[in-house]
């Protein structure tokens, strides 16, 4: 059961932060991959592959040119993420298996509403592509992700108050 | 029980979209208000209200000068989300009432974690201020939240595919 995220449209001016923010998400939310479209980035690359390097685990990241492609080459079940979607919590139980997740940036193309296997909303509020993924992936692994061991380099104690970060 | 998400630290230029999807998700997930602090930032605040008066409910933006002026102030519960914290699923619990939720910006000062009632993590692993603060408003509302009804002028009807929002 692998997942990968498909974050649609990057611009590296505008959506840098928001952008690293959905790729760190996808990895501490317990997905495989995050594979991106739009212009490529290779310094939120780095940045992305510098938080694995320290704090453990397999994550991933890799730039497309065409998100069709990563779709159709994609085997297993299409999930897009989206305010207009049927609600998480009706339909997450009906999905499984490998999964490519769809976050959107600001204009996402009609296509994307049929090639999905299911839209899905977090809320049909107006909100965030980076709340709307950890939701998801949170109902999909049912919360064991946030206990999840990375088994990193560095790795927190959690504390009451204040930092406490063991290197290994 | 009311929730204010109070977000420190903002930077007009830098923080501009985060800070935005950091108010947009603490109105979608049930906060009633959300105070920020660091640089004043009309335009965003405009856009948040334009989200309520299209989207209804009764959330407000504000800003202070001084973080520790709010949680002075304030009468309740004060969390801080933070990497460092004790985890979610283990404290929530024990948080009632009326409640401050405290998301950092880039460089949270150490009086933060003295002034709060509770440090929590949102997982142990470094990803998004967003994330944290939708995933706890999330376990405090016990995904109630995701079916609020806001009452907006625009409403989403979800669909499997496509988008259908009526206007009233």
């Amino acid at each position: 059961m692998a997942v990968t995220v498909l974050r649609l449209g990057h611009r590296p001016e505008r959506d840098k932060r928001v952008s690293t923010h959905a790729a760190l998400v996808a990895r501490a939310f317990g997905a495989d991959r995050i594979v991106y479209t739009g212009v490529r980035d290779e310094k939120m690359e780095k940045s992305v592959c510098a938080v694995s390097e320290n704090w453990g685990g397999s994550f991933s990241i890799a730039y497309e040119r065409s998100w069709k492609k990563v779709v159709r080459d994609f085997d297993g079940c299409v999930v897009h993420l989206t305010m207009y979607g049927l609600p998480v919590d009706d339909v997450v139980k009906n999905i499984s298996g490998d999964v490519l997740v769809v976050v959107g940036g600001e204009k996402v193309p009609g296509d994307v509403y049929e090639a999905a296997d299911f839209n899905v909303s977090v809320s049909s509020q107006p909100h965030s592509e980076i709340a709307a993924l950890a939701v998801f992936l949170d109902r999909f692994f049912r919360g064991s992700e946030l206990s999840k061991d990375f088994n990193g380099r560095l790795r927190i104690v959690p504390q009451p108050r204040g930092k406490k970060v063991i290197t290994e």
